[in-house]
This record gives structure tokens, C-alpha cells and sequence, in this order.
């Protein structure tokens, strides 16, 4: 049985817990917040006895008997953290952004190497069921050879975050870089695991609501060796109340092979169309599950330290969709073309 | 009554023909073509006598008395036709794309000027009727500032151009330059209408179908001052058979603005969609007629001819559709933004 320790008790670290507990040969021992409020009430949800509670990272490294970390705090404090564990020994899952910088990612990175513990990427998107599903049928060439990839996620939050409403995550208000820093390092993740490394990527972006500081809707083009694609994303875009009643299912990505057209639906319905315009549904019913995506990374992070494989989303790969995170936003500054090779 | 001539009796001639006929104040008088058998069929079809068809321009425009010349031919034949022409005095409609590059453009246009006639594009998309009520609607403020646009439409045309099938156009198989040379010049035309002129402009396009030699799909981002937008634009993109029978109606323009967003269907409904999801029929039953939208641009011609106004589709103003036509190109072969100021 391994043994968790968590940090950060905040509006996600109920997802982890809930994962947590749904994944054999692993317990969460305890707990760590610097607000006590939030850490006591997180521990009665979650049955973690009270002498299993700490303000302090350092005691609780010290008192807890422990195999690894979970840290689920926000990125400006991952450093540190990562820093004060790996001094310890223990292992950890940190969760995504891993770092604020590519440096800084670099920094954390060594200084796991330095005291030979291992760090993986809390990065779920890639495990949720619908692009597993995408990922098979595309290995299966059942589409042929990618020749142009949609992806889409337009949705409507950011313009709702009034001051005066309580919203789970407020710091999303005044983070300077947001949809792509903080959603955008998804979907490029799943670019990635779907479709590979882009060669080069060009970014369009703005800010539509008045109640954050980031930017919160942009289009990505991203060209590979023989295909490309676009990212149309949003907070900021409204919807349609038919839409949300499902009534006219949104496509979430379109991938236009040689041969068929792979469409996920935002339903989650993954059909196939082909070229005389019949359509077969694949799948139906996985659902968009983020607690079940994250028991899966769990499992698979308790796996690999059985076994001494690589983590999918390990620090090293996981900087690869950090970096192109940045080009984003370097692209956004210049207002050119990010080269990425 | 103003007499015309038309020059190129090829497919888009019928279009032209059965356009003028709707025109009041303005007669088809001649038509020439160098191929006699496409001549004879179009003059027997629109009821021109075999008096008024001709297999050499320069016969028709000595013996004609006509005002003005409809030039309905390829691209690589503009240059001649509209110098022959324009030396006899007559005013030109020229179809489009006008020339094939912008020095090309320049000296047509240094040509009618010399000659002191006047030229039009015949650039219809922009008189088509839902393209008409976009702008009216932008224009009386009902989204407010523009913030983010989205410009769609994927058909599935070039892959269904195998060499043994009959198609309208068959020179489209050759030309090394496709989608944005021929639609795009449209789309980029009703672009500047409805919202301006960009500042710069990245392209992504590939070639998807065998059966051509230039690009049939793409992704342009466009940015203006204040706000951005992206066309995704293909004639190789599988559509499905449910869309096909309007179940699910297609967007063709999404336009975002601070007070609503505005949603032209591809089954021409005009839809203003508020903050709180819920949509209002701006228009509906307008139809995507081309024939129409001819007639009234070849009205345009005669009005501006009429009393001296500008036209809408001048050489000098088409020359800016041109030259964003010609930086998507240029942005394909670089794999960089082009800077349009």
C-alpha cells in the first residue's frame, strides 16, 4: 500500500481526493494547507483524522511516514515545494502548470534529478476516455493519414465572473496569461499525445471579459510535417441555450484523414464519417469523466513506480507542452510565427 | 438604354447573361468567344443573333455600338482584353480575380486610366442579400464593438474532380494556385466589407484532393485593430449527409461583439445571439442568390456610370482584396505573418 500525502486543500484537491480513493493499493495519510479553515474542512469531507492535518510542509514530511506527494497547489509555489519534497525523498505528482517559466521548469527538474526522487505531471486531459477512444482509432488507420485537424472548445465563464460572485478558482481574475496557461496546456497536451510535436505554431488572442486581467479566447494554428491544424478556444464566446440542451451537438475536434473523418462530438459521441457523407457512431456514452481521467493518471503514476517505467506526463515530457504553451504566448507578444524545432 | 458586350461565353457567362436580363436600362447587345461552337450555343441560348457573335474581340468592338464590356474569361486573359477595350473607350466590367499579381493589377489599372475609361470588378459575394443584412445589422450597433469573428466554409467539391468527371470548371484542376485565388478573393472581399481592413494575416493550407494541383483547404487569421478572426475555409472537407439536409444547420459567420453575438447559418438565417443563450431570427428566407447578386452589382456599374460615383469594386479598392489574396500566399510559401500596413 502506498502512502499519499497531499498538498493544497483547495477547490481541485476534492477531485484528487475522490481519484484518490478509488484507486487500490494507494491511501491519502494526510494532508497539508497553509489555510487552516480549508484544510479541517477538507479533511472531515475527506476522513482524514485531524492529527493527520498541517499548516507546516515540513512537519508533515517529517512526522508522516510516506512514499510520495501529491501537490495540488498553485503554480507560483510548485518550486519551492517540489524543492522542500524532493529533499525528503519522496516522489511526486505535481500538478499542472509544473512551472511558470521553461526555466523554472528546468530548475525543478534538476533539482528531482539531484535528489533522485521522481516527478510526474498531473496532466489528466490525455487520460479522459473520449481522446483515448480518438487515439485508438487513429492508431488503427482507420482515418488513413492525418491531413487537417480541428479542435474546439468554445465555451461561456469568463464573462460571469463579477466580482460579486463566488466563483471556485478566483486568482483566475488576475492571472496575467489564463486561457492558454491554464486550460491551453490541455489541449496541447493532447495535441501532442493525439498528433505529436508541431512544427510551428501562431497564435491570435484578446481579452473579451472585463473581470480578468488574461487573455480568455484565441485561435492557435499549429503546422506539422505533412498536416496542420487550428485550435479555436474560448471562455468568452456565447452560447446558444439549444446548444446546451444538446439539441445541435457541438463538434470538440474534427481529424480529416486520407480516408474517413474522425468527429468528437462535445456529447462525447466519437463518429466516423465518410467521404459520401455516412456517418457511423463509434462510441457514445463515455462520458467527460475528470475524476475517473485522474484515479487513471493516479493508477498509472503508482505504476510506473512499481516498475521503473517512464511516466506518460513526466517533468521532461511534460515540458515539451509547456514550451509550446509559451510559444503561444510568444507569438502572441511578437505577432509572428514560434518556429518549434 | 446602355449597351453591352460580353466578352467569354464559358460557364459564368450563362450567370452574367440571365443577370442582365433582370437589368433594367441595359441590353446585351454582342457576345465573343474565340471557341465558335461555345459561342453558338450561348448566343442561340440567351437569343442573340448570329449577327452579334463574334470569335474576335476586335471585330466586335469596331462594328459594335456598344458602351461597355462585360469580361467574363480567365484570369491570364484579362490583361489583353481589358488593353483592347480600353483603347476603343469603352467602360470595362472586369470578372474576377482581375489580374494575376499586383504589378499585373497596377498596369491594368495605369490602362484604363491612360485610356480614361472606368473599371469595375465584378466582385458579387459582397451584394449577396445575408451578406448585405450582416453588415446592416454591424452597422446599426446591435453587438456593439466587434470582438472576435469566425468565417466558415467547408465543402466537399475537389475531391470529387477525378479526370473521366465532367465539371463547370475544369480548368480548376490545373491551376497552381486554388482556393484562395478563386473563393478566397470572395471571402477576403466580403471580409473587408463587413469588417475592414486587416493589419496582418497568417495562412495554413494544404492540397488534400489528387485531382488538383493547388491548395483546397486552409485556416487564415486575420488581425484588425482591436479584435481578430480566422476563416476555415476547405473544398475537401467531408460534410455529412444529415448537415447536407439542413438538420443541423452550419455557421457560416459567427460574429462576437460586446452586446451580442452575431450567427449567419449556411441556410442563410440571421440570428443574433444574446449573453443569456438565447437566440432572436434576425432574418430569414434570404437566399444565397447569385444571380441576384449580379444583377445587382451590374447595376452599381451603371448607377456609378450614370452619375461618376466611385464603384463599390473599383480596380483600386479590388487591388486591396487582391493584395490580401496574394499575402496569404506569400505567408503559405514563408511560414510567416504578413504585415499588411
Amino acid at each position: 500500500m502506498k502512502k499519499i500525502g497531499v498538498v493544497g486543500a483547495g477547490y481541485w484537491s476534492q477531485t484528487h481526493l475522490r481519484a484518490w480513493s478509488q484507486v487500490e493499493g494507494a491511501t491519502v495519510q494526510c494532508l497539508c494547507d497553509t489555510d487552516e479553515a480549508v484544510l479541517k474542512e477538507r479533511g472531515a469531507q475527506f476522513q482524514i483524522d485531524h492529527q493527520h492535518l498541517y499548516t507546516e510542509l515540513e512537519e508533515l514530511l517529517q512526522y508522516e511516514d510516506i512514499d510520495a506527494v501529491d501537490i495540488v497547489t498553485k503554480p507560483d509555489t510548485h518550486r519551492e515545494i517540489v524543492e522542500i519534497v524532493a529533499k525528503t525523498g519522496r516522489d511526486i505528482l505535481c500538478q499542472k502548470p509544473f512551472a511558470q517559466t521553461v526555466q523554472e521548469a528546468q530548475d525543478i527538474l534538476k533539482t528531482v534529478e539531484r535528489h533522485r526522487v521522481r516527478l510526474m505531471v498531473t496532466e489528466n486531459w490525455r487520460w479522459l476516455e473520449p481522446f483515448r477512444q480518438v487515439k485508438l482509432h487513429i492508431q488503427s488507420q482507420i482515418i488513413g493519414n492525418i491531413q487537417q485537424i480541428r479542435f474546439l472548445d468554445c465555451k461561456y465563464a469568463t464573462p460571469t465572473f463579477a466580482p460579486d460572485r463566488a466563483i471556485p478558482q478566483p486568482y483566475f481574475r488576475t492571472m496575467p496569461n489564463l486561457l492558454f496557461f491554464e486550460m491551453g496546456i490541455h489541449w496541447l497536451d493532447v495535441w501532442r499525445y493525439l498528433f505529436g510535436e508541431p512544427v510551428s505554431l501562431y497564435a491570435a488572442a484578446t481579452r473579451i471579459s472585463p473581470y480578468v486581467q488574461g487573455e480568455d479566447t484565441g485561435v492557435v494554428t499549429l503546422k506539422h510535417e505533412g498536416f496542420f491544424g487550428h485550435m479555436d478556444v474560448s471562455w468568452a464566446s456565447r452560447r446558444s441555450m439549444a446548444n446546451q440542451r444538446d439539441e445541435c451537438p457541438i463538434e470538440q475536434m474534427i481529424v480529416e484523414g486520407d480516408r474517413a473523418t474522425l468527429i468528437l462530438y462535445q456529447d462525447n459521441r466519437l463518429v466516423l464519417r465518410q467521404t459520401d457523407g455516412t456517418e457511423r457512431v463509434l462510441s457514445n456514452g463515455y462520458k467527460f469523466n475528470m475524476e475517473e481521467s485522474f484515479s487513471r493518471l493516479q493508477r498509472h503514476f503508482l505504476s510506473c513506480l512499481q516498475d521503473g517505467t517512464e511516466f506518460q506526463t513526466s517533468g521532461a515530457d511534460n515540458l515539451k507542452t509547456l514550451s509550446l504553451v509559451f510559444a503561444v504566448y510568444e507569438s502572441l507578444r511578437t505577432n509572428q510565427v514560434v518556429d518549434l524545432n
